[in-house]
C-alpha cells in the first residue's frame, strides 16, 4: 500500500502563490484543528473540528450555497448575522445533530449564562464505507475532537469527518492547504466526497465510478484578512468554483457548501483588492482537495466494500 | 385563572374568508399534528409535529426567512429541492439538535433504506420560563408527539413546543387557525415567542415587557392547493408580514421563520390566482398568533418567573 | 378642495420616537431631494431623485425584495458589492430604462474616466392615472430633478414620482419622514402605488378599491449611522414589514422594494444595538406612507378616471 | 488572418454527449436568434437577441448569479415569478438601459394592451475595443435584431453583442453549442468578456493580460426539457460553474450571470434525473465559450487597440 503524500511532493504545484508554512489552514493564526477517527466493526466515520480562537465573542463569516442538498446546520443565522459562535464542525450525514447537539454541550459547558447558540456542523455521507444508520458519533468524539485542536498540520486523507469519505472515484478525505498574500493568509480545509472526473492541473484521471448514495463536499475557508461578512460570502462562493477545477461534476444530490471566516473582527479591505485573495481561495482549495485524495488510503468498509486510493504513480506523471 | 378561549369566541373575527370546520391546520386534508407537553421542575417546553401524509415521498415546500437569527434545521435543502420529507417538528432551542436527531431515529425506523434524509425542525427560546440549558426533550417525547399525531383541533397555548413561549408581553404558545377558498384550504400554525406590542383588530394591548433571552416565532402554513415551490415561497413571505398585524417589532434577535407546504405533489395554480391564498394566509397568521395568547394560561416557570395570560376582558372588548 | 396637510398636522402621531427638524429623509445630513413633476394631456408622471452627498465614491446600501414584481434597476450590483454608486431615481414603470438611460447620462458628464456605473431606478405602475405607454420623461426631466435637489422638505403627495401613483384605495404619491436616535438619524421616503386596506393607527379607512394594473411600493431609507450593508439590509426587511401597518395586502403583482443606505462610508455599529434603528425604520416608513396620502390631492387623469384624496376629517377623528 | 473556425472543427471534442444538428442554442425547437453588428468609428459594439416562441404568453425562466456586478435588467422578477416575458437582449454595458427601452417601445407595439412588462437585457463591457461612453446602440439597432431572429445558427465570434469583447486575454464574442438528451435539447449562447487563463480540455494557453475596464460573461441557456423555474435556477448554476473549465478568473469586477429558461409551459420533470441535464449544459457552456474565441478575429478598435484572437495552430494540437 502506498505511502500517503501530500500533492506536491508528488510534483504537482497549484497555481502560482506561496503556501504557508504548514500550507494547511491552521497557518492562518489563531487556526486549530482536532478530530477524531472512528473505525472498525463497519464503521469509517469521525469528526473534524476548526477551531478559531476568538469564537466566542463571534468572527465574521458567511456560507456559500453550490448545491443545497444536505444539512449544513447553522446557515441561516449566519446569514442573517454575518457571523459564526462557535467552532465549526465536520462529521457523517446521519450523526449532524448528534454532532451539533454535542457542540451545545460543549459550549454550554463554557459559560453558565448562554442560553441561546447557533452551532455550525456540515456533512458529507459516507455511508458507502461506514455504517451510516448506526450514527456512532458520541459526544465524547465531538468533544475529544474540540479539546485536542492544535495549530499542527492536521491528519489528512482517511481522517476525522473524511475517515469514510469518497470523491472522483476514488478514496477521498480531509484536505487542506493555504496561500500567504501581502496582507495576510488564506487557508482552507475541505471534505471531500463528490462526484466527477478526477482532473489534476488539468489531465484526467478517469476512476471506476463509485456507486454512492449523496455525494457532497463541504470547504472550510479561513483568513486573517480583515474581511466582512459580504466579501467572505464573496471568498466561499469562489472556493464552490474551485471545485470545478479538479473534476467536480456538481451532480444533483450534492450537497456542496463552502463557509468562510475571517479571524479579524474590525473589517477594513477593499472590494477592489480582492483578486489576490479570490486566486488564493480558488488555489487553496484546489491543492486541499487533491490532498484530500493523495493523502487517503485505499480503505475496505460497510459490507466489505473497497475504495481504491488514486495512485501516485499515475499523479506524478503530471506534475 | 381564567378558561382559555380561542379568539372567534371572545368576539373578535379576523378577516374576511371563512374559517374551515375546525379553524385549524388540521383542515387541510391529510394533515395531522401531535405534541407532547413537558413540565414540572422548572420546566415549560415540548415538541409539536406537523405531520402531513404523504411525507416520506416528498411535498412540495418552501421556507421564508423574516429575521434568520434562530435554528431553523433543514433550510437549505428545502431551498433547493422545493420539498420536506420529514414531518416538520418544533421544539426549544437548545434542544433543537437532540429533536432533529429523534426525527431521523423515527424515519430510519419506518425505512430499513434511508441513508440520508433531511428533517426540519424550527425552535424558539423558551429559556424564561423553562430551564432551557437542561435540554429535557427525549426521543421518546419527540416520538410520542409524532405517533399521537391526528387530524382533531390540536391543543393551544402552552402546549407542545409552545408550552413555555411568551409574546408582545403576554404568554403565548401554540395557536392555529384556516380559511377556505373556493379550490382549496389554507391553514396555519403558529409558536409565537416575540416581541412588540400586542395589537387586536388594530387596537393596542400593552403589556409588561418581558426580559427574556432570545424571542422568535416560527410559523408553519399547509394547503391543499396544487402551488409549487416557488409558489410556497411567497405565501410563507406573506406569514411573515402577518407577524405586524398583531404588533410585531420583528427585532434584531428574533428568528422569524415561515415554511409553507402543499399536499399536493403535482403543481397548477397561476401565479395571478395567488391573491386569495395570500389573503389567507394572512388571516390564518394573524387569527393563529391571536389564539397562541388567548388559548394560553398564566404560567410559573424556572427561577419562579410567572407571565400573564393576555385579559380575555380586554380582548372582548376589541371584538 | 382640501389642503394637503402632512399626517401629523391632522393629530396622527406615529409611534414614540422624535422626529427630525424636518421630519423627512432630508433630515439625514447631507441627503438631498430633487423633483420633476410631469402633467397635463393625460400624464401624471415624474422623476424623484435621492441624492446623498458622496454618491460618487459609493455609499454603503442594501435591497430588500418584499415582492419581486417591478423593476429595480441596479439590485445585484448592489448585493454583491454592498454599495449605490449613483444617486437613486424614482419613475413611472414604462420610463425606467429611459431614466437610468438618462442618470448615466448624467454620470458620465460629471467624469469623463467613467466607462461603467449601476444606476438604481426604482418604480411604480402610475397607468392609471397616466398614459403610460407614451413614456414621456426625457432627460431633461431626470436631470432637472437631479440638479434641483436641495435639503430642504420634499414636496409630497402628487408630486415627482408619485404625481400619478394611488395606494390603498386613494390618491397617493411621494411621502417622507423621520426619526432621530442618539447616535444619528434614519429617514424614509416612499412612493406609494400598492392595494390593500388603508389602516391609521389600527383603524381601518375602506376605501373605494381601483382597478388598476399593478400597484407597488418603493421605499427609501437614509440614516447617517455606520452601518455596514448586512445591516442595512436589516433595515430595509423592516421597510417592507411596516407597510403592513397601513394595511397593504402584499398582493401578487406588487412590486414591493425597500432600499436602505448610508451616508457614512466606514461602519462601526453593534448587530445588538439595532433595535431602535428598526423601529425608527417602521416608524419613518408608516408616517412617510401616510403622508404620501394626506398630502395627496383628488386628481384626474388618463381616460378621465378621477381617485379621490382621503378625506382629512375622516383622518382627524383617528388621531 | 485566420478564418474563424468552431472549436470542434479544430479537432477539440468537448465532453461526451451529441451536439444538436447545428451545435447551437437554436437547435432547441422554437428558440432563434438575432443580431446586429455595429462597426467603425472606433466602435465594436451590437445587440443580440435570443427570441423564444411563446415568450408573450411567458416562459419558465431562472436567473443565477456568480458575480454580481454588472447591471442585469429585470433579475428580480424572474426571481419571484419564475418566468420571462420577452426575448433575452444582450449588449455593451452603457447601452444597456437604451435597449431595455427599445425592447420595451417592441413589445408595446406589439399589444396595445400593454402597461407593464419586464424587460431581460444582459451586458457585458466592451469598452476596450469600442467607444462605450457614445452609447451607439439605437432603437432600429435593436429592433433590427428581433426582428430578423431566425433558426439558423448564430454568427459567433465578432458578431452583436460580442463584436468588441474579450475573454482569456483574446479577442471574444458570442459563442452558442448545444446537446441532445433522450427527452429533449439542451443549448447555450454566451457573450464572453472575462478574465482568466484560457484553459483548453485541461490545458492552459497564455495570453497577453488585456488592461481591461470590467469582464464579464453573460450566459444564455435554452431547452425544452420541462423544467420549472427552481429547476431551471439548477441548470443557471452549472452554466456559472463551467466558466472555470475554460480559465475563469472569477474576477471581482466581473458581471457572470446566467439565464435559463425553458420553451415549455407546463413542468414535469424530476430532480433526480437531473445529471444528464446538468452535464449537457456543463459542456454546452463550455463549447460554447471556446467557440466565442475561436470564431472571433483578431480586432483593431477604440484608441487604436488591438486584441489578438487565438491561434487556430495552438489549438488545433491540444484537441
Amino acid at each position: 500500500m502506498q505511502t500517503p503524500r501530500r500533492v506536491r511532493d508528488l510534483g504537482v504545484t497549484v497555481g502560482t502563490l506561496s503556501t504557508g508554512p504548514l500550507n494547511a489552514v491552521t497557518d492562518v493564526p489563531g487556526v486549530r484543528v482536532g478530530q477524531t477517527t472512528i473505525t472498525g466493526n463497519g464503521l469509517n466515520t469521525g469528526v473534524t473540528a476548526i477551531v478559531p480562537d476568538g469564537w466566542a465573542e463571534t468572527l465574521p463569516a458567511a456560507v456559500a450555497v453550490g448545491n443545497g442538498y444536505g444539512k449544513l446546520v447553522g446557515s441561516t443565522q449566519v446569514d442573517e448575522l454575518g457571523v459564526i459562535e462557535t467552532p465549526i464542525l465536520l462529521t457523517g450525514t446521519l450523526s449532524t445533530f448528534r454532532v451539533a447537539d454535542a457542540l451545545i454541550s460543549w459550549v454550554l459547558d463554557r459559560d453558565p449564562r448562554i442560553t441561546s447558540r447557533n452551532p455550525v456542523v456540515g456533512e458529507t455521507n459516507d455511508g458507502h464505507l461506514s455504517d451510516i444508520r448506526r450514527r456512532p458519533v458520541t459526544p465524547d468524539h465531538v468533544h475529544s475532537a474540540l479539546d485536542t485542536a492544535t495549530s499542527a498540520l492536521p491528519a489528512e486523507g482517511c481522517a476525522g469527518a473524511g475517515t469514510g469519505t469518497c470523491a472522483l472515484g476514488f478514496k477521498a478525505g480531509i484536505g487542506t492547504a493555504s496561500r500567504v498574500l501581502d496582507h495576510g493568509v488564506v487557508g482552507a480545509l475541505v471534505q471531500s466526497n463528490f462526484s466527477g472526473l478526477l482532473t489534476v492541473l488539468g489531465t484526467p484521471v478517469p476512476a471506476q465510478p463509485i456507486d454512492a448514495d449523496g455525494n457532497s463536499c463541504m470547504i472550510v475557508v479561513a483568513t486573517d484578512l480583515p474581511l466582512d461578512a459580504r466579501q467572505l460570502g464573496r471568498l466561499a462562493r469562489r472556493a464552490i468554483f474551485a471545485m470545478a477545477r479538479v473534476g467536480s461534476d456538481y451532480a444533483p444530490g450534492s450537497g456542496d457548501y463552502a463557509i468562510a471566516f475571517s479571524t479579524r473582527r474590525t473589517p477594513g479591505f477593499a472590494d477592489r483588492d480582492l483578486r489576490c485573495p479570490f486566486q488564493a481561495v480558488t488555489e487553496s482549495v484546489e491543492e486541499a482537495l487533491l490532498n484530500s485524495l493523495t493523502m487517503a488510503q485505499t480503505t475496505t468498509g460497510f459490507q466489505d466494500r473497497t475504495v481504491q486510493a488514486v495512485s501516485h504513480d499515475l499523479i506524478r506523471r503530471l506534475g
